[in-house]
């Protein structure tokens, strides 16, 4: 399913994720939405670069977004995101109160959604966003078998 | 329990976490030491100061201890924090493949280690550290107490 609506914004994560690949890291991309439609950060995939286990797409394109809005939160926010987020990334989404999470693959190995810890269906979870998947989920999963198998190649 | 091991990296943390609490934080702290026994970073949480909800003291001591050491991976280190980590936290310990985890007092309330979305136990979790819990947690449970009974009192 792509819609209107969702296209270019996961067309603009897959372009992170793109970047990312490019500079060597596992090509996951995230696209901040303001609630009038402004894109306020990108971010692709940056833990090899930085030497940061916690610079995955989504939480640097969060820790961006606050930081230009001088608050720790970002009600009515959107975040589109090319993978499911790692439990890590989802906690850091309901933290800051996003309002939507838009994923493309879903991540049976390390995702923390639709499996595993689950973290919005949990108490401990202050903040529980509006959840749509499988938004441009081919696209995303080609990239990252490019990557994989890239990397398999290089061996 | 408090060992005789444990209990000059626990009290740094609790220092860390008195620290936060006079910056008008949320009083967690955290100490990583390395397997050789130096404390290589140490942190208290800074959501407020740096706008920025994933600045939790955990994630500031991984991410200055991996910058420092040059490396996504801290094996053979130990973290000790004075909360029983969130989510967020519990999964970056793992993604920083962080040997042992020693924390203070229990969180019901937030905590996804001992319960909620229990981050080690899933498959989706890489890797699993040595958890202790418990370490001078009455000190870490009054830090917390006084902390809110103070904001209460300015309400």
């Amino acid at each position: 399913m792509t819609t209107p609506y969702f296209a270019p914004h996961m067309q603009a994560a897959l372009d992170q994720a793109r970047a990312a690949a490019l500079r060597g890291e596992v090509p996951v991309g995230a696209v901040i939405v303001a609630p009038d439609g402004r894109v306020v950060a990108m971010a692709g995939n940056r833990t090899r670069e930085l030497h940061d286990p916690t610079a995955h797409a989504e939480m640097l394109a969060i820790r961006a977004a606050c930081a230009q809005a001088g608050s720790e939160r970002l009600p009515g926010h959107a975040i589109f995101v090319t993978l499911e987020p790692c439990p890590m990334c989802a906690a850091a989404i309901a933290a800051a109160r996003l309002a939507r999470l838009i994923y493309g693959a879903a991540d049976p190995k390390s995702g923390g959604v639709a499996q595993g810890p689950r973290i919005f269906a949990h108490p401990q979870s202050h903040h529980v966003p509006e959840v749509v998947d499988g938004i441009a989920a081919n696209d995303a999963e080609a990239l990252l078998r490019g990557f994989f198998a890239g990397l398999r190649r290089h061996e």
